[in-house]
């Protein structure tokens, strides 16, 4: 794992996944007492930055496994971007999801044409189902980010941040990132290493789910007691990947972690402020740099809004519960 | 007014307004049944593209005109362009708005560091309140739309339409603008005349306030009875300007006129497919291309979804109605 192979995953990115803006808010830097640089990946193709990851994964498969075709294990953003990666590569994607996973990500997932199985967070094991299902049918597994071609791929935002950062003339900052199981974390603090040195990765976790931040803090993986019953769907894992833990450990600052709480105020911000959309995962970084400033250093902070597959109740909860004070 | 003034608008406000993506979704395309690009002018500064004619007009000044001050009159969203274009040339700004306009505009027009000034829609002259504090106090008034720097300035929209569509390969569409005096479209008209002349813009308005559609179709300039009592609020004038209306006439296609109730439903589009918030005027362009197939022209067309400045209530509301259908 490696800067090379996040400039090839680039290289083949390029004219299919999006540069998304990294954009900013005098309103919204007022609320977080210093600047704050947004990088909207809920603008990416699928509303999320998996798309990436998805697509340099996909990319990178020889002819006979496209024809064989993919299969994939989400709780929905690493889906959407599978299923439309695949189908542009010309290829059949199965991807696993878990039955609690929201509406709009199952709905999604299969109007981009992919084969939708679901299964029960609690009771059954998506790796063994997944194993299971791919050698059955020789698909390729495209794991959700314990995979150094996924990692690359979420690896080119932060290249792109890079570049961005310094157009800004912002050369030393935090940069927040959500953190499930530390594809895109990791990507990100891989690129910034070789193109950015002073741009420090944080990862961001809900409260009750902060393996990556307890993690960090002990030197070894570490796990969640739950897998699911949060609102950050997206970016629950059970503990940071084999792969992504070393990457981590090597060049990360130390976790934030936020309550969900204040990721609904954070949609509600980047509403009123931003004009964008963001599901409660994709707004976890946003809300660090809100709410919990003082753990942040320096006169500027960069975050990642990750995503935006949210579905219309939740984001009505978020504007009856803060839409007044946003 | 010409190309001209629009490219030299061009190079004033590079780097300080957004070059907007022109965004699309399969799913978007799925409901129009064409292929729908959308310019996203909401991720504007200020949430709208009346930053851009703001630059340009106040950008345009000179010293002893800065120091003086500028004044506009504004339902909100040229109010907020010119209120951080004048505090970003170091210039105070009065802005005169109507008392019923979204609480969210006087609010952020206040926190932009303008003095607002409001008055009755109804009852009540905003030209003649405009003319009578612009001469007492010596300040240059910005107008909305019938001035010629303004309209150059939102005609950098065109220019980078021209650019964006021609990279993606679309050579010839309609492209829908929402209109209200018709500075925006007229700018864009003339821009797409000069850059793109297979582009052809089509004036977009909502039920009951549709003086452009019927002045296109009279020859000459029609008013609207109403000037108030629309969810559009960004987009109602009277009739279009004295300046921009010849401009219209000569190059755009017929006007589309879209009841209500379908920005309403593209509002809830945008959220769900593109991850963006757009006001109910600014979704009207959307709306038409979603729901007026019938109206338009060709395998492509490009939308201009102009503004994102909408209270929480309106949002609710859109949500309400048809977060479960869309």
């Amino acid at each position: 794992m490696n800067i090379a192979m996040i400039e090839a995953a680039a290289k083949r990115l390029e004219g299919h996944a999006r540069r998304t803006p990294l954009l900013s808010s005098p309103f919204v830097d007022e609320i977080a007492d210093r600047r704050v640089f947004v990088k909207l990946e809920a603008l990416q193709h699928t509303g999320s930055f998996k798309f990436r990851g998805a697509w340099a994964a996909v990319s990178n498969l020889d002819d006979d496994a496209l024809k064989a075709g993919v299969i994939a294990f989400s709780s929905g953003n690493h889906a959407q971007g599978v299923a439309l990666a695949a189908r542009q590569h010309g290829a059949k994607a199965v991807i696993i999801m878990p039955a609690d996973a929201p509406q709009i990500k199952i709905d999604n997932t299969r109007a981009l044409g992919a084969e939708v199985v679901l299964y029960d967070r609690g009771s059954e094991d998506r790796d063994e189902i997944g194993d299971r299902l791919s050698s059955e049918r020789g698909l390729t597994l495209i794991k959700p980010f314990d995979e150094p071609q996924v990692i690359a791929g979420q690896g080119t935002t932060g290249l792109e941040i890079a570049t961005q950062a310094a157009e800004l003339g912002v050369n030393a900052s935090d940069v927040l990132v959500c953190c499930g199981g530390g594809g895109l974390t990791s990507g990100i603090a891989l690129a910034l290493e070789a193109k950015a040195p002073d741009l420090r990765v944080r990862p961001v976790e809900p409260v009750g789910f902060d393996d990556v931040a307890r993690s960090l803090v002990a030197g070894q993986i570490r796990r969640n007691d739950k897998t699911s019953g949060s609102l950050c769907d997206a970016i629950i894992t059970q503990q940071p990947g084999e792969i992504t833990f070393p990457i981590l450990k090597r060049l990360c600052g130390p976790g934030i972690v936020v309550p969900e709480e204040d990721c609904l105020r954070a949609m509600v911000v980047a509403f009123s402020r931003l004009k964008v959309v963001l599901e409660p995962g994709g707004a976890i970084a946003l809300a660090a740099a809100l709410y919990q400033s003082d753990q942040i250093d320096g006169d500027d902070v960069i975050v990642v809004a990750s995503g935006g597959n949210v579905d219309a109740g939740v984001f009505r909860m978020a504007l009856d519960k803060y839409g007044d004070t946003a």
